[in-house]
């Protein structure tokens, strides 16, 4: 049943408020609650730029203003609030985000459930020997399945010791009466990094787009980034002109070097320039050719 | 007119939503926006504590549990937006707490008000001897009227000084064609420490505890702790649950040191302890006696 | 062969810098760098004070007074860089201090080394009952060395399925030619919780203290509170009067609200209070009478 | 008289250890300590990587490649600590950055010396009638030089005021035995904001480099602007190669919008671009044309 407020409330988030949208095999993203909207970010710079700022400029163009210029505290005036089904080694990419309020389940208090990730094999990659964070092409779908079998296996192992030492039959009474229970926090320790845990995460808007512009890129691990994307769906809901002007401006934008840049004015004045020409190494020279689109 | 949300709303806070609260002579502080309640302290709690958590306890009990056991993350599931407008010498110590996202009128862009603050003369006091940074007896009548006098004498002038610098004459264009208008970034400086500035505040509810556990102590001026007092009753309103705790359990606490402790067990095994036989200090001496509310 | 500086340097740390001290079966603290002493923070308060300052201050007063008045900025002005080995899931505690820096060994490029923890019989123990996050009593030595044979064999296991994954023979070329291998940020996820990791964790020392007020306590689990005392000794080393003013008035004090006060006060006033007229709960007035040492 | 240390040593920075270097008319700026050296950067990145590390990266491209692909954490491991001179104006514009430490001279416990800020007729500068938060030509010199007495005249006054109301004969004992010396947290508030203000000011080197990105940016105001140049020289002598690295890749880099990129494409693809057919607004033209030196 819903309530009555006289805060700012945006319909298209209220719609799916509370909603799971599953990531991976398990996991999952849903809001919890929120505060402000597109406008509550134009009013705190307005507070800021105070008489100044002209009422003509509309909003879609005072945010993109905003975001152009790095002014990025009025985005931290909007607040949200996920909470999130995740593998563990997911969880320690995640938390490295120290701006954000985490509420973790805790396995010193509560019993971890029997679910794990395996990932599809579309999913699972071969060790990139260029990239050593990167993955390169796809395993064999026989060798996908072997890998499969190996980690549900292993992971369900690891649960079979993991209640066995607990020796708990789900009341907190021993399900084998002649041995003791082992301490929670102990127990765990015997848990694989597959294993899903559950958390409330709440970030303000100027350091959630931080986490998308590092977590929704192409260059971050698959597992991480499939919960960034359902993100950046809601968050086009949420705020759909910060959202736009965060792509725009940020996501989908290009950095050049003072180098990059010098060799850019050169092209633009007509020269041919090669990387023998450009003075780059060869791997900033492909990014830089990839940045700007260039065939040759 | 209203909205509606499936977002916890708190019905007391939502009545004084945008309400301005007078704060010193032409100060105010009024709720922007807010997001959870108490009910959001005790979800994020069981997120953590997860099935480990009886249901039988009571909400109550379990915020003085988070509280007293200093397991703060929860509290900052909550957060609260204020406007503030205040004397530009509260500001520079307000700004100190780091944790809070701020949007500021900027003298930058834009025109200061001619406000600034004079102290009634019950807050026209005389400079502590004992304690550095404190206030003591309180001005004579006429004294007081003279201060007043000459703070409101300097500021006018002051701000006439400003005038001048700026030629402006309200619509951005010179009020003396024959002068230019200097920059306002520049002009600002003219000002002094006690015209009125404003800013948009926004804080977790962990965060506006530790705010309000230095800035509504009786150690604190003056003039913050004016308005920490206004924040105070606005979250009694707000989390009542949670701000009985802090209450309880931090703002009128009484922390003992080590050496304490062990001069309070022999008190209550039935020694009389002087400051002589204490060990401590006779400023730390007075401040135990104040402490346990000792009369001897 | 060391170099010349001017900065504040403590010989006594300067003597350990580098060194492994041991923490669990494989894990260690060692210090790397460090910045700042006890006059560092003596220096940073007389900034504040200026000259309200009177020199006749003693350095430890001061120090004392900072620490029992919270003055806590002088003591964020010295800072510390760990080298720290140890489990995950005591990382993933760990990790929750926000406020520091990190560099973790990264499993998405390197490959971790067989080393897992397994608790000593001395540190089984038997999930309390009455206290959902505690330890009990201890396992019996024939359970111990159970629960330590099956702990190892899980882990042996896992690393086996590890490398099986990797199929990496240690030079970065595939161990059976026939098969793939594996992305390193997959292929981890088949550990379990107790391998080791490793960081640099770079902390100031208000926020050193805070973590150890924490993870020095009795109430922290053991395996992050080995690491705890590890430090605390390291800090003692470095900065003794800041240290002992931390012992003194933080690690060691007692916090009593508002209720227990007014209890104690009619405890000195001779009364005799019982749980039943103190109107605390039985769990409250058990920590308070603990807090005071009351025998009765 | 120098320690001697077992820590990364800088003997470019040593040499300039404690110095005064000038800013504005009063202020200055000072190493006060540091911790870590560019191989800080190098240590901590190769902890992260570990063995995927190949040692053939020399340190130069190691330091290149983390700043280009915003591997930010190797450089939060540099500490440096600053003893800064500044006005109050600039140091509210400075705190605003608030992932530093500071300890600022209090007014609440000493007085303020007579020291104030008046800008050299250079840098009086007529309000921009396009940037709202810009300057534009100088003052002609007769209007400069009116500028600079009425500063003057108004500082001089505020500081009588100040003296007036504090009545303390720089002893801590009443000037005019006839008055109440009116405490000192009160009395600052008469002072006008180009008053000089001390600080000792602590941060990483990562931070340090954003605020250099926004306080060394010709779009700053130059008032903090000339401390930001004088610290990032300091920054040249202390860490070579990371600040190197921060100039090519940050400082003086390009940011291309997505928008922008495609315009790009089309020109380098041989189509000739006007904003017209760019899709881009005048002022977001302008500001491309500028960043890729387009001259036409």
């Amino acid at each position: 049943m819903p309530n009555m407020t006289n805060r700012p409330t945006v319909p298209a988030l209220e719609e799916i408020l509370g909603e799971l949208f599953p990531v991976l095999d398990h996991g999952f993203v849903r809001v919890v609650d929120y505060m402000g909207d597109d406008l509550s970010v134009v009013d705190a710079a307005r507070v800021s730029y105070g008489r100044g700022t002209r009422r003509v400029s509309e909003d879609r163009n005072l945010i993109n203003y905003l975001m152009r210029h790095r002014h990025t505290t009025p985005f931290e005036m909007c607040e949200i609030k996920f909470h999130v089904k995740l593998p563990i080694f997911v969880a320690r990419q995640w938390i490295r985000h120290r701006t954000a309020s985490v509420n973790e389940y805790s396995a010193r208090y509560s019993i971890l459930n029997k679910e794990f990730y395996v990932p599809e094999p579309e999913h699972l990659a071969v060790q990139s020997s260029t990239n050593r964070q990167g993955r390169s092409d796809m395993l064999s779908l026989d060798e996908a399945v072997t890998v499969q079998k190996l980690l549900t296996d292993e992971a369900n192992r690891a649960y079979e010791s993991y209640e066995l030492l607990l020796n708990d039959d789900g009341t907190g009474k021993p399900r084998d009466e002649g041995s003791s229970m082992l301490a929670r926090e102990l127990a765990r320790m015997a848990l694989s990094l597959n294993f899903y845990t559950e958390w409330y995460w709440k970030c303000n808007l100027h350091n959630l787009f931080h986490f998308l512009s590092l977590r929704a890129d192409p260059h971050a691990q698959y597992e991480i980034r499939a919960y960034a994307e359902v993100m950046l769906d809601i968050v086009r809901r949420w705020v759909p002109l910060s959202c736009a002007a965060f792509e725009e401006y940020r996501l989908n934008a290009l950095t050049l070097s003072k180098s990059m840049r010098a060799v850019l004015a050169r092209m633009l004045a007509g020269e041919v320039v090669t990387q023998a020409t450009s003075g780059m190494s060869s791997r900033e020279w492909e990014e830089f050719k990839t940045g700007i689109s260039l065939s040759v």
